[in-house]
């Protein structure tokens, strides 16, 4: 009895769920065997950005089984690793600004901020599919929300008052979050009927969503990581 | 075949499985390649956070499993867990007095006192369901014993001699097994018969069980590495 299923040379979703696979699992590998080489209060970030490619390598590796197996969009997979990873991403905005003196308020309030979002996204994609448009607007205000808070309002005002690099990589994940995380309501729109159909219904659902993850997931740490280095080369 | 089974998209107690299992993943993770940051003393209680959410990892591997390949609960797992997670929490609170001289008489005291409370609660629940109350109620008594002894009792008075942060994770701890664990009777109550029907009768036992487990361990391994950071800073 195999352990992968036969794939089709022309199955470009599954192929996505494999590359997505994969590429987690060694960047989970990477941030994690790197970690101990910077200085310790770099260093849980670090193991963070690793936690959040290894919960996504954990997911590919069932999203992968689960479209090879049933041909199906594994949309429960995906939200049980968007619940976990964008949290932690979260995390990661207060990590890096705690040396301005971030709160923990702060962090609380993106990731509630980040629930409401994948919640809501959640009952459009799977529970509620006829009111999918309504769903969505109400967790894109939410995703409003995070980028205004990142953008302009406490988590800026700390990261100008760091400074230097951190302010660099702030900026930096704020372009991610305004662009990188633009994707998915495009792979949700492609995915779910409403007035958009004739825009994105070309689009692949898991297309979308995985090239998204990759971006995301591991350019995200790989930004902690080109922090964590910079500071670090200042203090040896 | 698939690794995974088809999880249906409103399948919530299924959900929770799935979220506990990642959490407790990522969280050995986190505990396991973090210890090494802290000073010697400490590392021993941040391996133990970690082999609590370890072993909670592989069991929630199991029932996840179990809950989507049969709909059932799976009471044997869970209780195999508890009966290893449970007597690792009380070596915790051993470990942590040690700085006031703690001896190991007071850790096997409560050892003994939760798996009383676990091997009752067993009995009641997969056993002779008829008298789950009783059952209960003898479990309950154990549970009352261990909150007296940890609030009250002698490992009171260590955690005050000691004094400073480990006071503190004391006093944290212990409103961990108050409010915390005391989320399991409600989910006991809740998948057994008995007078307590009408109160707690539409709660599911799994969903209760996956919250409280998350808390609990997570929760519990978190209060000791913020006191090993907060221990660790003042040395250096
Ligand atoms: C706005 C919006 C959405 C946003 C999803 C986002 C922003 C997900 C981000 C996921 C990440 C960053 C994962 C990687 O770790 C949904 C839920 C598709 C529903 C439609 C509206
Ligand atoms: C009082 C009582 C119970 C208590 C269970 C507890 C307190 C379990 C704790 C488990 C933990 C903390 C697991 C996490 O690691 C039972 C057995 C449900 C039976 C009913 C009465």
């Amino acid at each position: 009895l195999p352990m992968v299923a036969r794939m089709a040379t022309d199955d470009y979703v599954g192929f996505t769920f494999f590359v997505g696979c994969m590429a987690m699992m060694a960047a989970s590998a990477f941030f994690f065997l790197s970690m101990n080489s910077f200085d310790r209060k770099w260093r849980t970030s670090i193991l963070v950005s690793g936690l959040i490619t290894f919960i996504a390598a954990v997911h590919y590796w069932y999203m992968r089984d689960y479209w090879s197996g049933f041909a199906e969009s594994p949309t429960f997979f995906r939200y049980v690793d968007w619940i976990l990873t964008v949290p932690l991403m979260c995390v990661e905005f207060f990590l890096i600004l705690r040396v301005a003196g971030a709160k923990t308020s702060l962090m609380w309030r993106l990731i509630v901020l980040s629930v409401i979002m994948l919640v809501t996204g959640y009952v459009g994609e799977a529970v509620d599919r006829d009111n999918a448009w309504l769903w969505g607007l109400i967790s894109g205000i939410a995703y409003f929300v995070i980028v205004y808070d990142i953008w302009l309002g406490k988590a800026k005002k700390l990261a100008i008052e760091a400074g230097g690099s951190v302010l660099t990589a702030h900026k930096t994940l704020c372009w991610f979050v305004l662009v990188g995380w633009a994707i998915y309501p495009v792979g949700y729109m492609a995915g779910t009927p409403g007035w958009y159909d004739g825009i994105f219904g070309g689009l692949d659902l898991n297309v979308v969503y995985n090239i998204g993850d990759a971006i995301n997931k591991i350019g995200f740490g790989l930004v902690i990581y080109g922090l964590a280095v910079s500071q670090s080369e200042k203090t040896l």
